[in-house]
């Protein structure tokens, strides 16, 4: 609607805003900029652009163990350094980045690829909690600790105690992360829910 | 720095999220949630953009009356529909698209591709203010006024008073966009610079 006057003479840049419009967060605004940015390129770095997009939807697979996107199955949770006795489970491989970068954890991560979510129609199968449990009961011995790390949200929760209970066979400690206050936030601007969760899981001050 | 741990196996991924990091208004979060999006897309799809792209950059061309962008030549500038006693001059191509939305002109148009700002070292001669000058010489006895839609902040301002200065040779009208409150706005909301423009320009009410 808000193209119909481009649409006769420049249907080629209204088909590029209506694909980029479909990213997640783009809106029609930001997709027109983001289309005419690539007008404006020079040739040579739209190709890249064309060619590297190509590239990893051919490259990119999903790791066999731990599903996080991987290329020709040369997973980095196979690398030696990582502690093997943890798993740390998270929504997207987006996370594991955020956790990677934190420097405070040394283990191994599970990829679920999303949350369930009845609203959306998303329920237990459609995520990779089978091949979780799966990887937990082949290697039951070496695995002691399972953090589950999805947000902390309704569907997060959800997710955690669904997953919780299917691990409940195996003899594995299952955890999840710390509730409480952000780091340098302020106290003053903390949400209700928050500094509710940081009362109730207070820790105790150790001299 | 932030995606060091990636580097190693998924380089590609790592390529992409900086190619989509360069895209104004996309941050290096934003862009990893874009190249993911991507992964995640069926390859048809993937397939489709990046042809989309380089059929873009190999098509679409600068018209040479108007300097909107165009394909082979056939620029709307030319309908039969249009008005050429007015040329509104703007700066960018999107905003040609929000001034046909409001359906309060029917007027030419005039892209300027940026505006007047020594700050990022742009001058007059790295806009299309010469091919106005040139359109104008041209047919100076058809065009009876130039409106100067440039956004109203200092550069925009600065490039209108500019390119009014190199019109005053011609008997052309040179007008510039109405300044005042916004329609729908709030006065309560709005600015110490926007009401005092509103007050500068009070209209008359006529009964």
């Amino acid at each position: 609607m808000a193209y119909d006057n481009q649409k006769h003479n420049n249907y080629i840049i209204q088909e590029l805003v209506e694909l980029f419009n479909k990213f997640p967060g783009i809106g029609p605004k930001s997709a027109q900029r983001l289309a005419y940015f690539t007008i404006n390129q020079n040739h040579d770095e739209v190709k890249k652009f064309a060619e590297t997009l190509l590239l990893v939807k051919e490259k990119i697979d999903l790791c066999a163990i731990c599903q996080d996107f991987t290329i020709d199955q040369q997973c980095k949770c196979q690398d030696e350094s990582k502690n093997r006795d943890l798993i740390c489970v998270v929504e997207d491989p987006m996370d594991i980045i955020a956790i990677d970068n934190s420097n405070a954890y040394s283990g191994t991560f599970h990829v679920l690829h999303g949350v369930i979510s009845p609203t959306q129609g998303i329920g237990p199968d459609d995520l990779k909690i089978k091949e979780l449990i799966e990887r937990i009961a082949a290697s039951t011995s070496s695995i002691k600790e399972v953090i589950i790390a999805t947000n902390p949200n309704l569907e997060g929760e959800a997710t955690a105690m669904y997953i919780t209970k299917m691990l409940e066979p195996f003899s594995v400690k299952v955890s999840r992360l710390a509730r409480g206050l952000p780091s340098g936030g302020d106290l003053e601007y903390a949400d209700g829910v928050t500094i509710g969760k940081a009362i109730e899981y207070r820790q105790e001050i150790e001299l």
